[in-house]
């Protein structure tokens, strides 16, 4: 039997983006967003979703760009982190000792010790209630050498990603390989 | 060093939505859908992006109405069959031994034996080229009664949800946890 547990944003997975946006002074800041996904294959877009409140709000509407720095495990904290602090108060990106990187694709920064980056150009904007969601074109995808497969894609067992459980507001891990996809379906047919 | 993978689709993690509509007929379908996310918090909004030539698209601007089971990893198989096959050709849950149960707040079926369900009224559509962008407001969310913590909440622990990696095409179960969202992060600052 299924109980209501109410009108929530409780769904599986959600990400843990980290989103780069330079401000009005040209200072890097980075942020934590669970809010968001794919949204189109072709173009490649990315679509995240702000409050109007938080400081990467205005610095993408002015730029129209912003990156997506998808963070290993080991740096679960510092993910955390850029969730918990505004950028107006501090610099995030010195605090925690993490680099950030000018895209040389689009006007924004991206996190150089994370092994995957996303740069995107500002595409679509609606605001939704609470949080506005910006749809960008994904101009371009970054991976460490060090984290790609046999064909030179990004690695997941390698880049080892993590997401976030907004019912129990916690981070978890990469599991199991559990089949590959557009197969192991043949045999239900 | 970061080499370009070129403008694609992969991000982690992307989420393996089983989107459910009622047809022109009433017949329920499923489809799987791995570009999406949550879109706002107030009001609690998820968004969907399929092609128009899905069957579930129609369905969508008919009805005006959409669910999203999350299915637990023994239904991984289950899952993949969904995103293989359209709706047009098959009756996908009698084919799978699923069952199909109509929402009693939106127009559109769930997935009895998937133990979490959004269930959700279209409130906006966006063609972003391949991919049409559907927002649903969440009107309610359902958990199987044995799959909540100690606060009546879905358990992702009892649930087993899994993930898309749409670099190496594969399903991925969930890991270990990795430590408390708003919490870990404290000690850096």
């Amino acid at each position: 039997m299924k109980k209501s547990v109410g009108a929530k944003t409780i769904v599986y997975p959600t990400p843990a983006f980290v989103v780069g946006t330079y401000d009005k002074t040209g200072k890097p800041d980075v942020m934590t967003a669970a809010w968001g996904g794919i949204s189109s294959s072709n173009p490649p877009c990315v679509s995240i979703s702000l409050q109007k409140v938080r400081y990467t709000y205005e610095n993408i509407v002015e730029r129209e760009a912003f990156t997506i720095s998808i963070p290993s495990e080991r740096y679960v904290k510092e993910t955390d982190y850029f969730g918990i602090v505004s950028g107006k108060k501090e610099d995030k990106l010195s605090t925690s000792g993490l680099t950030a990187v000018k895209s040389e694709v689009v006007d924004a920064p991206y996190v150089e010790e994370f092994p995957l980056v996303l740069e995107c150009k500002l595409v679509h904007k609606i605001d939704l209630g609470m949080h506005t969601q910006f749809t960008g074109e994904i101009m371009d995808v970054k991976v460490d050498e060090s984290y790609v497969d046999a064909k030179g894609l990004p690695d997941i067992t390698k880049i080892k990603p993590f997401f976030y459980d907004p019912a129990g507001r916690s981070y978890y891990g990469v599991g199991k390989n559990l089949g590959q996809a557009f197969n192991i379906g043949k045999e239900i047919k």
